[in-house]
């Protein structure tokens, strides 16, 4: 299903009107305005090709339909939401779910849509039904050779697939760890851990990062052996300038202070990427900003502080990537409003007024400095959220254009009511 | 595969000196030793059926072998776990995965093996495939007539499966809530889930008790319609008499005193049953007591106080049950170890001063109140546990004589590597 | 210290054509603008006398200066919040912080800055240098019924000043509880406390209420004997119609829901009152809205949803009260933040369009019901909290004012930088 | 108050035969009972001079009584419990609380006492009344230098006490942090307090170490700015070799697996020392196994086996120190609870058969893995622990003996009943 450009162009007609009147009053209200708008242009949020099927849970999973079927649809469905928001221009693979038997027709139909390649990523969290070894008590830090070195060929063949279709990074998450005290010996397993990283960091192309990422508990439940933000940096800094750190909202200990954990690893060179998502409980995977959304501006608030202090770009220096589980909505939609609360995430932390900020931070001015951050947040900014989509194509209210194309029906029509995706 | 009770006698014959010395010590040195073993005999704990086979996450599973492909083969993996240890006189099913299509028979089956039927449990919270509606948006809260009155049919259903099989209760536990705010109105759905638990408690049998469980989170991560102990408290109190609250260790918030809660429920006449695992982070379904074991026994120590106070039976007034998911172990080992955890806790409980304690209490005497708790907990009551399973036929050492005895090969020998049986 | 009249004159005409302009532009983009200004207007929120001093924790306390050094003071200072928003107009009296020795001098005094006097609280938690039985050990749940009784005497001292004012409702909070394993007799502790609850609750006046409050932990650290709302809602069910709960922001396990709890409390006709903070941790009692405005705008959300289900008048059928303790803060310009906060989540959760919202809810549309109340989350509504200030005489942005007047300098002119205020 | 050696001796011979019998049972099922007495008998625990008084919360605080008023009488009372389980044979000072005027007398003091100063800890996290700045935004992070260098100032000073009297050690716990979002600049918090803990370093003596200790949280409630042991490692390897991380077991978030951490660390070359206590909530600072014994286990199993796997000296390359607050018992009461129950986890931990563990490990034999450690965890080492104190002049029961001579009471007649200890 292509979305004919025709159906933006009425969509954006018929609310055009509106939507200036809006913009003009937020333009004469907010002072950077119109550099928040190019920031946004630039903006691309990743989506991984996993996303696009309902999400379960261990006690079961309520299918929806018209999942895409293979690497092409999921292809498709990215290109439809890029094809929407501007804003979802790469997608992100997961081997062996998407092996791309045909890198170039692959690489080929993504530049139809717009689309790049972000990370890979390995699965070593599952058996596949022709492997020969069990990860059932992990794989980098297996007690045994054979299985670690199974493990390793898998990481390195993920990158050979992701250097084919001119990817740039490799995002290894590991489930590694111990359900029970006494099953593992900590400083082996991080030792083998480290060890096989090494092997896999070894066979990285000259222009490629590592993500190590972490995650404090699920699907062990005792220990992770990669459990939080400073193992992943220790391995990262062992590893070499090529490792870095990937941070996933949802894999801390309750109330963990996620922004400054940002702050910390953007200053020691060290953050990676992000995979985007909300929670209540634990790794809940919910659309990004539908829990907690002033954390979201907060760590935003700290990733624009650090990014501008290094001298980064904030579209290309670090991996940016929703990672969530649809469970309960449509799953393009729950995107559409992932990358909706993103971005307005980052325009809101753009708006900061950072030389008062500091100032007031100077001052130990505890209540100012509490206002000018909220004076950002309080802010309306769909109105500039939605001029950066107009500008460059997009659609200005993308969730209820795909609702008035009926899409879903669409795509049920042509996949099947059936159709399961693959992922979790 | 049926357990020869020559293994049994060979097993404890071996170990009946050094079993005697420790008992003999211990009789010496705890007061209360025989008292003690005569309640450990009468303790029973039933195994659900779902826990006979290997758990998993949304991540995988791992499945072991040998696992149970029947309802038929599960009687038999639990007959096996009572011939060992005596004390899991009891199993309970869940439907519509043990639904016994002859109940005489499979009662009989049962009764072969000194087996009752515990709570029988229902199944809301996945779709099966013979299904007309789906339970994605709940069950008992579901905005749809028609969806409520096919979960309250299926629960009448298992009511009517259990009274063939003598069953006493059905355990309802719903998963029903929602993943994001504003998905649910509360107030509807808490009234909708009283009006459908009154229409399946009017089909209670004269005799039956229903167990209404809560959970904080899981499989919905933003609320559950019975989410804490005072929802479920506020349901039974509006169902009856015969409705009562079940606690399942694993279904709390962080840090919650769950032994509070206990001693809460049993001074209000409510407190219905126990599902026993453990936890570190969320519902980990860990083996009871290989995390928390002084929680355990300060759970008990309520436990006793309790029923002890109100003249209850400590056997048989309230419904005890292991529910844990096995990833990392082989399932029956694991509930050899849960049931001894559990036993030990009991005992520990049991050994409390009483009497001295009240002192302490009434005298705001802290660290004399402690000092009687731990002189309990700390004390070595294995020789207790093992002389109850010896004085009724079971083993003095289940695990090593299952081990010992090759049991898991014999059951892959009987069954295949790749049986695998229903469940989570 | 009085405000000038003139002051906020001249704020206001200052800003009022950029005000105006605003409130011109969210007129139109917002349909109930006009109803959602009346009912911010009718809205007051309770300022606890103990909140106009610096607070601190066990670890040290760091004293602004200017701090009031009586109850007439702290009265100007409630006052001097009032004349600035309009919004602040009743004190909260803690007992035996703030004796009125002149009932009718006070009484006249807080009329004066048109003040009511709201819920009077009791205080248990420590001794007093005058006091003869220390509640070292607790206090309605003491093993000591003289200890009891003192406490039981205190609360209905505390109803008589109460009266004397004009006040309305008293509110309890116990610390009481353990913090070790043993030390309590759960069982008995419930029962105490409920027979002393209930002695107090038959001294109160007939139009008066009861606010049963509860907390998770601290300043015990193992259990507390009204610990959830659940324990609060068995208490006040007990004692009668008179009787609530109170709900404290941070008064929660990690992770709790509690919005769900407001709607079931709302429900059952048993939510009584609100203390307002925020918090990441604990009971941290840091400005509302500074940590989670969005959980903050989801309260209000299920206020106005249960209230006018019930036909509930929102400004006077329950309790609203600042609880927050003001460490690193200008007390009263936290305050100031505070109310801002509290009244922005409220005419925010006023623009949620409920009948839209209970057609997705019934529809099970759940990316569509989080559209709308995001749809109201993310209105700039400060425009609309302005106005309602300024049509009543408060002015348009009251930390601006107190700031440009140097408010605090003024106070520490009068009343000393070393000045420092009862309470915590 | 000095404890007569007669008292001593005759508590023990009264129970000797009692103790004999007990100690020849163990000494016959346990293997190593002789090698872990032996080891019991080296291990030493320091004791804070702040931890003799009555502690409170923000709360309140219920003095005691007999509390010691002078460094003299602090030292006396860490005396007597080290005369009492001849295990406490350290006192850990904190300055200013505790600046010793005469550091010769003081040192001769405690030297008839047989103990030895352990760490000594500076206080920037209150005001003190003779201070010209205010730690009220932080000391070693603050944003003005003058603070800053005060601080460091007051360090250095620390450690010239601490030379003085023989200690090798600084231990810098820093409040420092924030309250609010925005308050602080992240980035240049670290790198201030990173520089300030330089200088301070750079004024350690060359067998010093300096142990930087974390906290999640309390006494600010936003962020910390040593916030966690990934925090503390990257301070402690940026400052050198003689920089240490030291783990207080209250500093974490919920759910945290402290035992891990302090694998990494020890496996890192970077653990420092302990500070033990016990918690359900927060930083709730009471009695060393108190409510998770079992954590307390796992703790020494993985210090144990990191220790040897580098070849350290169990009771000479780590600090122990208990770090507890009493606001409910005696001090000395909880104290001889707490070093009982660090003893007898080592003790347990000690008895782990760590060939066998290894072994099944290596096999992913998680069952027989928790059987391994849960053996040694059910085993009743009290008496080896009795033992150890025994041989080396202690009581058999030390909390019994120190009641059984009213020392308290004795306490409160030299000391009077009003005083109180300084501290927290």
């Amino acid at each position: 299903m292509q979305l004919d450009t025709n159906s933006i162009d009425n969509h954006n007609q018929s609310r055009l009107n509106a939507h200036k009147n809006k913009l003009s009053y937020w333009a004469d209200e907010v002072e950077k305005a119109e550099a928040t708008i190019q920031k946004l242009i630039d903006f691309q949020i990743a989506i991984p090709s996993w996303a696009l099927g309902t999400g379960g849970t261990r006690f079961g999973r309520f299918a929806g339909g018209g999942e895409p079927r293979n690497l092409e649809e999921k292809i498709a469905d990215v290109g439809l939401l890029h094809a929407l928001n501007r804003s979802s221009g790469a997608i992100s693979l997961h081997i062996p779910w998407d092996i791309p038997t045909d890198p170039k027709a692959i690489q080929e139909l993504a530049g139809q849509y717009g689309l790049a390649f972000d990370a890979v990523n390995s699965n070593t969290f599952q058996d596949q039904s022709d492997q020969s070894l069990s990860y059932k008590f992990g794989s980098l830090q297996h007690t045994d050779a054979a299985v670690r070195q199974q493990a390793i060929d898998h990481n390195i063949e993920v990158i050979r697939h992701g250097e084919a279709l001119g990817s740039k990074a490799l995002t290894v998450w590991l489930s590694d760890g111990s359900s029970f005290p006494g099953q593992l010996n900590f400083r082996k397993a991080f030792q083998r851990t480290l060890d096989s990283l090494g092997e896999i960091y070894a066979a990285l192309p000259s222009d490629w990062k590592m993500f190590v990422e972490y995650k404090a508990f699920e699907p062990n439940f005792y220990s992770m052996t990669v459990g939080d933000w400073g193992s992943s940096f220790l391995y990262a800094s062992k590893l070499g300038p090529k490792a870095y750190t990937l941070v996933d909202l949802g894999h801390h200990l309750p109330n963990a202070n996620i922004e400054q954990i940002v702050a910390i690893l953007l200053n020691e060179g060290k953050l990676g990427g992000f995979h985007f998502n909300d929670s209540k409980y634990g790794d809940d995977d919910l659309t990004a900003g539908s829990i907690k959304p002033y954390q979201l501006f907060l760590i935003f608030n700290e990733l624009i502080e650090g990014m501008d202090a290094r001298g980064m770009n904030h579209a290309s220096s670090l991996g940016w990537m929703i990672d969530a589980s649809h469970n309960v909505k449509d799953p393009l939609e729950d995107l559409l409003q992932s990358v909706e609360a993103i971005q307005l995430a980052y325009a809101q932390a753009l708006l900061v007024d950072r030389v008062a900020l500091e100032e007031a931070r100077e001052a130990n001015d505890v209540a100012q400095a509490q206002e000018i951050l909220q004076d950002a947040f309080r802010t309306d900014v769909r109105p500039l959220v939605a001029e950066a989509r107009l500008r460059v194509g997009g659609a200005l209210q993308p969730l209820a254009l795909y609702r008035s194309l009926n899409m879903r029906q669409q795509l049920i029509g042509e996949r099947g009511a059936k159709a399961v995706a693959t992922g979790l």
